[in-house]
């Protein structure tokens, strides 16, 4: 796959459907970390998070047979949101696998998208097959989370959009989880940067992504204890390759790291992020020496929290 | 005074030192006031709120003389932060006269950006009598947080930016404490709007503002217990005439009002924004009526909060 193609691809066909999100940028900060940091703010995209991109983006390469009978894909978090507002936008159907204990907030932000909502029980395979039988009962296409390459891709332009401002840029660190957003990243890094590298923050409290890289096989969460809900997935067989490719270094930091980062972002940048956003800051912070005296892009993924259940 | 020319004047001056704040708008914060709003982000202001382009106008009119002996003002709130952060910028003495039982949280951002504590009792005259001292010893010159006159055209470069971006913005709300900000608000809309109208809110539990309007005469607050702690002063005399000529209504708003309309700003701008910039949003979904169908202009005040103590 030619993926410098394909990102300027993906960008140019979602471009009306998204926001072209700002670019921060704090002197405190800089003093703090000793580098010059690019703040990606997709917490600003629609719908509160980068996943509006490759939810777009795989929605909109859809056949038109495929886009009358709908997509379905399993999440309780940000991309059951995005993939139910993008198919609002476009006019498709969205079905989205729920846990039946999911917040009642993400069911009701789904809902609100126009999205319908089947529930499952919450283990992987559960809803996977639940996802499953929605394909073969409704014809609907399913679409992975993180590890659809058209996901991929989509995701990847939100560095692209920093590298096309800010083309300087020495290194780009972005969040991992699922490892949709890291290994678009890395490619955006790899065929739009000029000699930039692409790092990762990862929480401790749910380090796959670290592990795999070290053992060079795709490991298993034995903890999802973090905050960054939004990183307790697991990378897949799509994912992984790409990060093992063009990731330089996955550095893990602490719950009290995390938290710390985040409550400097709140502070000093004014904006509202999700735990999540703060593991690539606080990765930062941890690991000085990598990013000292560097332009360093930030990926700030998403600004969706519940205010009444704030860790501060 | 032609405040026409003194708002240009102003701008040109402070422009080396500001931010030139964003604009944000929300779709969904659009359609639950049913009119088409302009948030003027002054958040994003250098130390966090609009308050800084007064301070910096009223320090960069003064004599190479009065520069050299410093300025002195009392404030233990975002004022205070701006002379120190202003003063330093340009070089200044700035001696701030604060309450000693002021939150050790704002007597450390004074002390952060270079500014020197001067301790007084808490009661307004106390401050003003501390105030007066420091004059006479020093020899600074004292500068009014709302009263003073650079310090009103200084805040209306906040409306008159917004103006520019957006000419054909129909209201302009901005919240009512000392006046400072409405007064430059109220006159940039008179000058450089196009038929536009200057609104204001104002918490019920520090209504000064709104009662000084209807009897005609500046009145005093008799509670100031509200949440929007940067409304809790008092109306002066530049204020006030400049109020009753060109602000249409002083909208009040009770506590959960502001509350609600704080938390939908957070959760649908992304933004961290202060209690009293929320004050002007709740008065616009108070009184829907006056902004139906308009493009509105919102100054949103400032955004340093205490994220360790918020009231979701």
């Amino acid at each position: 796959m030619n993926y410098k193609d394909e990102l300027l691809k993906a960008h140019k066909r979602i471009l009306p459907f998204i926001h072209k999100t700002p670019v921060l940028t704090s002197t405190l900060l800089n003093e703090i970390s000793e580098a010059t940091l690019f703040f990606k703010c997709e917490n600003f995209q629609k719908m509160g998070a980068f996943k509006m991109r490759g939810a777009l983006n795989a929605i909109l390469q859809l056949t038109e047979t495929q886009k009358n009978k709908g997509v379905v894909t399993h999440s309780s978090g940000n991309f059951a949101q995005a993939i139910a507002l993008s198919a609002k936008l476009l006019g498709v159907k969205a079905f989205i696998v729920m846990p039946k204990n999911a917040p009642k907030v993400k069911k009701d932000a789904v809902l609100s998208y126009g999205g319908t909502i089947i529930e499952s029980d919450s283990t992987p395979i559960a809803r996977e097959l639940k996802a499953d039988e929605v394909v073969k009962e409704k014809g609907a296409t399913f679409i992975h989370p993180s590890n659809d390459i058209p996901v991929i891709i989509g995701q990847g332009t939100a560095a692209l959009e920093l590298l096309k401002n800010q083309p300087d840029i020495e290194t780009i660190i972005a969040p991992v989880g699922g490892g949709g957003l890291l290994s678009g990243t890395a490619l955006a890094t790899n065929f739009f940067g000029n000699n930039c590298k692409a790092y990762a923050g990862e929480p401790d409290e749910a380090n796959d992504a670290f592990r795999s890289l070290k053992s060079g096989k795709i490991e298993i969460n034995t903890t999802t204890n973090t905050i960054a809900d939004g990183l307790r997935t697991q990378l897949g067989s799509n994912t992984f390759p790409i990060i093992q490719k063009y990731v330089s270094e996955i550095i893990c930091v602490s719950e009290d790291e995390i938290l710390t980062a985040m409550k400097l972002i709140w502070e000093r940048l004014k904006i509202v992020v999700e735990p999540s956003s703060a593991v690539a800051f606080a990765a930062i912070l941890k690991r000085k020496e990598i990013f000292k005296n560097k332009k360093v892009g930030v990926i700030l993924s998403g600004g969706n929290v519940d205010l009444t259940n704030l860790p501060f």
